[in-house]
């Protein structure tokens, strides 16, 4: 029953995303020890005007 | 003053959505004694390839 | 697959808590047509102080 | 390490998000007396029809 | 219809958390031009040992 | 800048909390080629009776 939400920016390819809940997923199991199919992941991509650190938006920097 | 989050996946109607608000919203009210005008949802719609269970996404199931 | 977040404030019982889950579940089966056991629930309780409207702390009203 | 997420409906300018969060950082850093680099913001636009209140989608008041 | 979530770590004084919410209830409203009812803040507040950067938890810096 | 959220139920030791931090990280990392300063994870501990599947609290399973 973990269930992951993940933040990320635009721009990753599809690949990066399978190989990335892939590996959370098994480095979860690992260490919570749960089965894979107890695991879920959220991914909410992000436009660069809609992320901000230290009061500035990443499409500013 | 429940507020209410729910990750959904993309496919959905209009038609479903209005009903599904409308539905949950009573369900709340009744079991939690409140009144609809306390009620928030925030509905947000993944994309296929942004969910994943078991560490595989559902765009590759 | 609909995962469900409510925030809510503390104080609610058990009986409920039980009565909400199983009737918002009802509820997003009958219009998203999905099985119930694709619904998770995810409860958090607040405190007073930690929910605010209008810039005021609930436990200042 | 404050970390804020909100959610708001789509429709507000760049120069909006960009003063919206400037000012939201300082007020955080003013009262929670932590630095700039501490605060992210992650902001979440909706569509009309993806806010409900009192059981009704936004899209349809 | 602002609705903002805010992660600290445990510790700030209830005066703190006040005065946070309504600063930042204002920064809001000043910048995306709605009023003060309109905004929601949820306060979550963790534990040293619930929040990690660079893959270690805080309890252990 | 990824940010993590994890919804755990609660009884996990701290050991097993640092553990799934370094490799949660470490996982997303390689994937998404950032580095792990970038990578921030906020866990929440639920409690049984604060989850549902199926329309049933864990506390009733």
């Amino acid at each position: 029953m973990p269930i992951v939400q993940m933040e990320i920016l635009k721009g990753r390819t599809l690949e990066q995303k399978q190989e990335m809940v892939k590996e959370v997923t098994e480095a979860i199991c690992r260490t919570l020890l749960c089965p894979p199919e107890a695991v879920s992941i959220i991914i909410r991509e992000m436009e660069k005007d809609n992320y901000a650190v230290a009061g500035k938006l990443y499409s500013d920097k």
